[in-house]
């Protein structure tokens, strides 16, 4: 295999550059099978460009061979002394079995860095902690160090539609131009950008893609029976990268595909049809991944047309699977989209949790039901989805969007690193507990381990994601689904030093300082000048880039704020709401329905209080979205100013400081709409003039 | 030519029952020419059905048959006796040159019904004016009566597109499915249905149609060259009713058509482009009407590009369009639609007048300024525009929105004859002072009477109109520039015995009644659902059906309410407001000023006042809200149980009924949805509860 190469596309977190470790010392790899052919590949190609080389390893010389790094199956019959020890020290550890199918253990003893791994998935892992790690890889000693993913499947869905839609254009809430695996309806002739893809997805350590969109419309239904070649080709390009292809299908496909009268998951004929065509998809792929599926959700089918339930619809297709080791993520993103605003009782806050709670323990093994990390949809602020603390005896996955859907649209720079990080280290049952992360690693005891899954936020756009400074939410979101409870100052100091570093001149750390007081707080940031305490939405509807307070309050989508003259909020407490804390275990059930207790930043998701409440800083909520409102606004004007310092000293490319700067500037006319919305919105409803007096119109 | 004939399309106002009067008669049609022939075909095809004879007008014999009804121009060298002495006392009443190029006389004495017309024109509208009167055309002696149309051009604009526009559609603002012309990006095969459409507003008095939307996108823009025939097809369809075709053009084509560098209005090369282009449409097209231009409108290219007024790029296409008798409809609907606004001095009403006042006397002479009723955009209320009192020596065409755009988009009953008839009958100068029909029909010195025109709302549903009730606003506005003067409820009465008696079995008279109970009033109730007292807007952005108080609050549109916790409206006063009042001529910029004087129903489209400003009726603005949407929607339900009681008694057919019903059943639902997203707003905002404790959400 030939290592993919682009021209005029960004090599994001892999330049050449990154590989200069690495490709200027003697490495050997000694390992078999298709992947650790990609780690060879990857080396050689590494030590063409960089000088150095990579002996054959002849069995009866390989404990000989004088080399700076090893790369190595443990289960490998002869290997050099320093990585036998190395071995033996792991044994000795962690015991057998210590790496699992995709760890690997890491040392540096006598100036030989060693990687091992049980199989060659790890090794490739291995390879790229070693990119990562570069110089600082080799030469001083470092103590045998173990990484295993805490998570079994970290998944990318690509909300990818074949045919561009009219609304919701080619990729689905994408930012970052058309799909990179179709254009004009039919599949790329050229797929090394896949392959490239899959590349950059592996050095942060995902290893599985869906590859359209949940919404499943007619010529993506098709991918499942006579398109499926489209789906092959894709996973021939990302297979030598370690990921598997998901499908995304439709529910009612035994109906527009099969030809049968129904879609009832209990039918024989339905349970069949779904039978024979995944026995069909699997003798054509047979690493297959699986199905992912949105059901009865915003007018897609689902088993309710049946008076059947979620667990019977996703059983029916994870009995389809099992034979071959695939399973199904099911969404759990199941509400009335059509509900009448003026009806204050439903709440789609509580849907998902009503809908599946009480389904918990009737799964099958690999079947998984994927629940978006909040109760909403992906706001820049929601309390923890009560799902994910619900079902003990069902697999979980965790659904981030890293396509900034409701954050910024890729014009706005928004690291959603520390959001996600604060969602993982979250304890549903208070100090003490399981963390989320540990929930979803842990997994039932039926079935295993759970996945995180992310929504793309990449397209055929040279910078892959629009605002290049996005591409850090894609590689973050891989680490921390690696290993949850990395710091995400550390993960973004991993993406600066591979992204930039090695091409740089002039002083890394100026850029390293820069893009750190861009970017580590850009989250709460966007928070201050958006919706303010938790409220949500107020987004323009439809492409929900903006601000349009009132823009969902009259709406069928569930989404209200109930601003009137004396107050604003959600009463969702189970005293004098819609009963939503009570979805949560203790402590949350109670700290969230306490007034008092309830953090300032959720307060407005539980509670409608009047303008003057006090907030524990002492600050009214007005007075409070008034100042958040101007901050975060001129905080904007400052990052902006920041990277104007960084233009023509070598430290980034000109191609990419424009591209930059320009979604900066859109930034800053957009953050300052949402200021002057948002505080006229509250000064004209609360007739409360800004204690600063600043302007508001 | 053979008559038009549609199957499962539905007559409208001429089914074949309308000709039964003169169908069963004895009918001399004396008159030569093509229009004359379509007279004739229409009486021989009417007699086929009737049983009636249509003689043939042999010279010498002409005075001596015997017939009931006789059409003929006045110019013939021997007419019928009766007819001589109709032509006599024409003579002697209304001089010479007594019906002009479309008008006729028309009386019956001994018997015989006469129509005398100078030109063929005048006689097919006298023959559909004894269409319009039936039975009782015939038998009684009826004084010499002379018709003259109020104004020379009775115009409709189709925003058809060629291509289905992405957002737009086929039809832009279009509520009756897709284009009559266009399918699939080309010209329909079929042009039967032109020809009907053709003959249906031949019978209201319109005599021209231009063809194109006034957004001339790529495809549109080449009818005016490699797509003329296009136009040719469409002109040979109308034509035999008298109608010319006109067509929108794109002000760059000479950059995007004839490949020159610039559109510039005083470029020769551009001249030269545009007299040459002209010149090859009226070589193919001798009775061309001319063109329709928007220019520098929401995004549309113009002469501002150039440094060049508005008259500058009108008078470039009125002199290319002169030698050959064309015009050129200028549209005045030129703002700002990138306001901020956050900038309270812009103000959109103010636009057209201030931009075009500036150039009055600079037009040529078959320049004519289009120009919206209202100030703003079609809104349910707004007042006159000021620009229709403002250039006295330039030539205007008005322009009403027949399609229903902002008043219930064909699925709400809203009969629009009464706004338009307020329109025609204001007088800018107040009491005493012309009206704004005289306006239109008197034009200036130096250029002859003036038009009006209307956006169609016709495409290829089956009932033309898609709500089928909503075919009576065409036929209005055909009736109305014809005749300014004519009530409102006399028109509905036209058109209910036209589509509906003639063919109706049962009592007439109840369904008279029924429509003028649901229709009469129509317009003032859908006021009262929607936004109140002249404020405008507060409609969703984009389709713009249904509400959405701030929908345009805070977007660039230049379209505000200003509402907040103690009042709404706009200051458009010349003492605090942004001077737009200054604009009227006396009494009407005093009247507009006043606070107290000001029509209540224009009260916020001029003044900012607190919710408890009292009204004329003694109502607060805050309560009369309340009451008005509470009202408006009880209306619609009484309106909806009128249609029902129709049902199954004959009066009307199953398909048609069940069609408005359907319609009744949408229109309800959004008049409740609009009463409590209005009265919630404005009670959340005012805080002021309904005084008759009604429920708000």
């Amino acid at each position: 295999m030939t290592i993919p190469e682009l021209i005029d596309v960004h090599a994001a977190w892999l330049p050449p550059e990154a590989f200069r470790a690495i490709g200027s010392r003697r490495v050997l790899v000694h390992a078999d099978g298709p992947l650790a052919e990609t780690v060879r590949d990857e080396v050689v190609h590494a030590c063409g460009l960089y000088g150095g080389s990579v002996p054959h390893p002849v069995s009866d010389q390989v404990g000989d061979q004088q080399v700076d790094l090893v790369l190595a199956l443990s289960s490998m019959a002869a290997l050099p002394a320093v990585a036998e020890e190395v071995r033996g020290e792991a044994l000795r550890e962690f015991g057998p079995d210590a790496c699992g199918a995709e760890g690997f253990v890491l040392a540096c003893r006598d100036g030989v860095t060693v990687v091992l791994a049980d199989e060659p998935a790890g090794l490739l892992y291995g390879l790229f902690q070693v990119v990562r790690l570069g110089e600082s890889a080799f030469g001083s000693a470092r103590p045998v160090e173990r990484h295993r993913p805490a998570t079994r499947r970290r998944m990318i869905d690509h909300w990818d539609n074949i045919d561009v839609h009219p609304v919701m254009g080619q990729v689905e809430r994408g930012y970052a131009g058309g799909s990179i695996f179709w254009q004009n309806g039919a599949l790329r002739g050229d797929l090394t950008r896949v392959r490239a893809y899959g590349r950059l997805l592996a050095a942060c350590g995902v290893n599985a893609v869906a590859v359209n969109n949940v919404n499943v419309h007619a010529a993506e239904a098709r991918l499942l029976t006579d398109r499926l070649g489209d789906v092959v080709a894709i996973a021939d390009a990302l297979r030598p990268y370690g990921i598997r292809v998901h499908l995304s299908v439709n529910f009612a496909s035994p109906i527009a595909l099969g030809g049968l009268p129904t879609a009832d998951p209990l039918d024989e004929s339905v349970r069949e049809w779904w039978a024979r065509t995944t026995e069909r998809v699997y003798a054509t792929i047979p690493d297959f991944g699986g199905y992912l599926v949105k059901a009865d959700s915003e007018g897609q089918p689902g088993p309710f047309a049946y008076g059947r339930s979620h667990a019977d619809g996703a059983n029916m297709l994870a009995d389809a699977a099992a034979p071959f080791g695939g399973v199904v993520h099911w969404r759990a993103f199941v509400y009335n989209h059509r509900q009448d605003w003026r009806d204050r009782s439903t709440d789609r806050a509580r849907a998902a949790f009503d809908h599946f709670a009480p389904l918990d323990g009737r799964f099958r093994d690999n079947a998984i039901l994927q629940v978006k990390h909040g109760p909403m949809d992906f706001q820049v602020r929601e309390p923890l989805s009560p799902v994910i603390a619900a079902l003990p005896a069902t697999r979980l996955a965790v659904e981030f969007q890293v396509t900034q859907e409701y954050t910024g649209q890729q014009r706005h720079v928004c690291y959603l690193a520390p959001m996600w990080s604060e969602t993982l280290g979250f304890r549903p049952w208070g100090d003490g507990g399981r963390t989320v992360a540990d929930v979803v690693a842990d997994g039932p005891a039926a079935g295993g381990a759970g996945d995180l899954v992310a929504v793309s936020n990449v397209g055929d756009d040279p910078f892959w994601t629009g605002h290049p400074l996005a591409q850090a939410n894609l590689y973050a979101f891989g680490r921390l689904a690696w290993a949850p409870r990395t710091d995400p100052v550390a993960i973004l100091d991993e993406w600066i030093d591979l992204t930039f570093v090695p091409s740089a001149t002039g002083d890394p750390e100026r850029l390293r300082r820069t893009l750190h007081e861009m970017m580590d707080e850009s989250w709460t940031t966007y928070e201050r000048y958006t919706a303010p305490l938790g409220v949500g939405f107020m987004v323009r509807p439809g492409h929900h880039y903006g601000p349009d307070v009132d823009g969902y309050e009259y709406t069928p989508w569930g989404t209200y704020h109930f601003a009137d003259r004396d107050g604003v909020g959600v009463d969702r407490t189970r005293a004098s709401g819609t009963g939503f804390t009570g979805q949560y275990p203790p402590p949350w059930s109670d700290v969230y329905e306490s007034l008092t207790e309830c953090p300032d930043e959720l307060l407005l998701f539980f509670h409608h209080v009047p303008y003057g409440h006090v907030l524990h800083d002492g600050s009214t909520v007005v007075q409070h979205i008034y100042d958040t409102h101007f901050e975060g606004a001129e905080r904007v004007a400052e990052t902006r100013l920041r990277w104007e310092k960084l233009a023509g000293d070598g430290l980034v490319a000109p191609e990419l400081h424009a591209r930059v700067k320009e979604r900066l500037d859109e930034q800053l006319r957009s953050a300052e709409e949402w200021r002057d919305q948002v505080n006229a919105y509250f000064f004209r409803k609360s007739g409360v003039p800004d204690a600063h007096g600043r302007r508001i119109h």
